[in-house]
């Protein structure tokens, strides 16, 4: 079993008719039973609202892949939910960062750019073309497939370049976008896909849905966990045998500067 | 005429007496005259001390590539004069982030990982191997350089891949180092180079100091300042001829949320 | 000055009437002119019918940049000079990759992978869209350029992934594409760019030349050039003093197995 | 269950006396009996003078995983089966390429450089650090591991940018190299591994075993195959509507070029 858990902002849907209507409730509910029509995913919800916004060291502790939608409410996430959340895709946690997740503090911090883009909001017909057929994320889907209504995202994306390209979007207005990049950040998988927007009934679309149950399967933890602890190596632990010469900071055992 | 401004922490040197011998102007100040070696680059200085540490937004914009030294104070260095500095090595500024400047706030937001290392203090002897030796980088050495006093850093080392490894080193002890890396982020080139421990004469160093000269140049910025700006293009401004379609969370002509 | 080789297969010139119409003097002589408006650029031209295709190592050796441009006679291209402009192009030469020149012998061997694309002739019309705005390939560009009548590539291109994908385009009929793509391979410096088809006037488009130009001038070499020799290091001189032990192959002073 | 080829030149155990006492049936046997030891893979070996080198297209299209060692007779594998080998890597087999490899045709083609380096065969000891310790490949080893008679291989290694580098090697002498490499190509996985000196008992050894168990399992295939063909989409077959202006060079239904 993979054991996702599928965090959600959980604002527009209290708040706009729109979204209410397609999301009575919440898009994390939609998108964690797309996931859990695969056998093989076990799923929970965390949002916002709840304590440590769900997200305990406990509930990433027994998380394998995490799903990320936020939009409105980037600057409530918590700081230190945050570095908790970054520590445990450095160690090995899949991390899927879902479309105006584009400019989540999680994101931003992975990345270290502006993840800047620019967009229109007309209900237009969006297109993602597969770039790579074999890759397991595509798998069971043909050369594209399509979007009737959508938010547009374009480029420039100001993101570092991906490990590879998924996904590019054509877009009914006259704009491309990459819509779906893979990175490896110390030893977790990420996955960036493009469409979620709130107001269109995308997390109900098989495609969509198809892809996301590909993604969590491809993002799951391999090996093992990588546990950052930046060790002092003691002279007589050297692999080679070495005498100190010349001047010294530290006093003999002390922990270096973070 | 490039223009350097060379960041010094400035710490060990009013408070080590070993350090303080080995740099009574401070380090910042021996790298500064360094690079001033060569007629093309002009050097100022900043540490951490000064009003904004020497970093208002009037010396970024004048400055064509910074370098970063810090070690026991990076704590100290304030999220808003990151945030400016992390802005304009995005939109095109040079870095050149030096030895233990790897924990530096400024790298770790750039990189998005825990930038961590093995080390040891022995003034054991360092041998960097030149990995490509055409790059613009490391012109004017040969296949390696020596460094016959230096702290030890050790693989792992907690970063995402780099574009080019430039040089990699030999520890005496035993270990391993990629010494020098490249990266672009945004529109900007950064450059990680490991020698300069603070107890060590490292920075008076011949090969130490051609290196951090190639270096500045290379990373100067080409072409312009790419200047984020996320914006909402209009129905009206779409490149296709376009109708609104479906629902919308944002007013006419809002700004989006960040 | 830049000295730029223009190589053109110059047979759909010869053969067929809308080409021959377009460019009577051949595409080269075109896409040369294009260049030759940068006082900076000096150009030359070779073609698939000269003498060693006009690519004789003295002329490689004096040349910082070559431009490709081939289609029907890619099997033509006798391998021994493949072989030539591969070995410059990893010593330090640029490489600007034009168009249907994805299938040409040089590129496929430099990227390793089909280089395979969808395509369409239907003078459909192309929209390029500027994916990193500070980078120096696109200075002069807005966000976007367009031409009006183009043959359709499209998505999945089978390349490696690039160091930066520097334009993507956006089609009449529906498709994408990654259109501009840089590599480092090597010490050499490769554009892939997309535009190019030989029955419309595209190298007589502004935005084109502008491209090429300001490429040709971020694909000049840096740095030195790098001569490959895989030397055998005697034991005598390795950095550190070490004597032989166990069972040796090869006998002392012998070359290495190529 | 995940079926692995294991390619080997045999050329040095049927002519050399060390060679042949260390590996009486072959080298490719020794790393076949090592790979078998877990019962997830299924191995049969093929080498240089079989027919058609062992690996005809019906082996290849039942081989999940290709281990590759050659070193004198490079030059004697037949073009046609390394075309074979790259379009089957290419549509998504894992290559695992071993020591002196770096120079076989299908190394030196999947990259597209001299893959050169340097060397020196002296028994020396080697050291090779784990870069990630999470990373599937190096389960099981400690933060480094040692082989007591090594052939020596320097920097610089004449590769394109891995997508990770998985091991750095320590040489007694006083050289460094990335001894373990990842990449990409196509839809296949290509691990690159440098110990495998034929003079020395280096696949007998417990750590090497473990690290190609590891490789092979980290190599096969994911999602499906990708079967190059690089379509014509006709004009009745675009994704949008649209209509043939301005000039052709093929007629209707002609296939490309190539």
């Amino acid at each position: 079993m993979i054991r996702v858990t599928v965090w959600g902002e959980n604002v527009h849907e209290q708040t706009n008719q729109t979204v209410k209507a397609l999301y009575p409730n919440g898009m994390h509910t939609v998108i964690a039973e797309g996931l859990a029509e695969d056998p093989e995913l076990e799923t929970r919800t965390a949002t916002l609202q709840e304590p440590e916004h769900g997200l305990t060291q406990e509930v990433l502790d027994n998380t394998d892949v995490l799903t990320w939608w936020g939009h409105c409410a980037h600057g409530k996430v918590e700081d230190a939910i945050v570095d908790r959340v970054q520590k445990r895709v450095l160690e090995g946690m899949g991390l899927l960062v879902l479309h105006s997740g584009h400019y989540s503090k999680i994101f931003k911090r992975l990345m270290g750019t502006t993840c800047s883009l620019t967009w229109r909001e007309a209900g237009e017909k969006e297109r993602l073309w597969v770039c790579n057929p074999g890759h397991p994320i595509v798998q069971g889907l043909g050369p594209y497939f399509e979007l009737p209504n959508t938010e547009m995202y374009g480029e420039p994306f100001g993101v570092p370049t991906a490990d590879e390209t998924i996904f590019i979007s054509w877009f009914e207005g006259g704009e491309v976008f990459r819509s779906g990049l893979v990175y490896r950040r110390g030893n977790g998988k990420i996955f960036y896909f493009r469409p979620g927007h709130e107001t269109y009934p995308i997390y109900f679309n098989k495609d969509v849905k198809l892809v996301l149950k590909n993604a969590v399967k491809w993002a799951r933890p391999e090996g093992s966990i990588w546990k950052d602890s930046a060790p002092n190596i003691p002279v007589e632990k050297a692999p080679e045998k070495i005498q100190i010469k010349g001047g010294k900071l530290h006093e003999e055992g002390e922990a270096g500067f973070k």
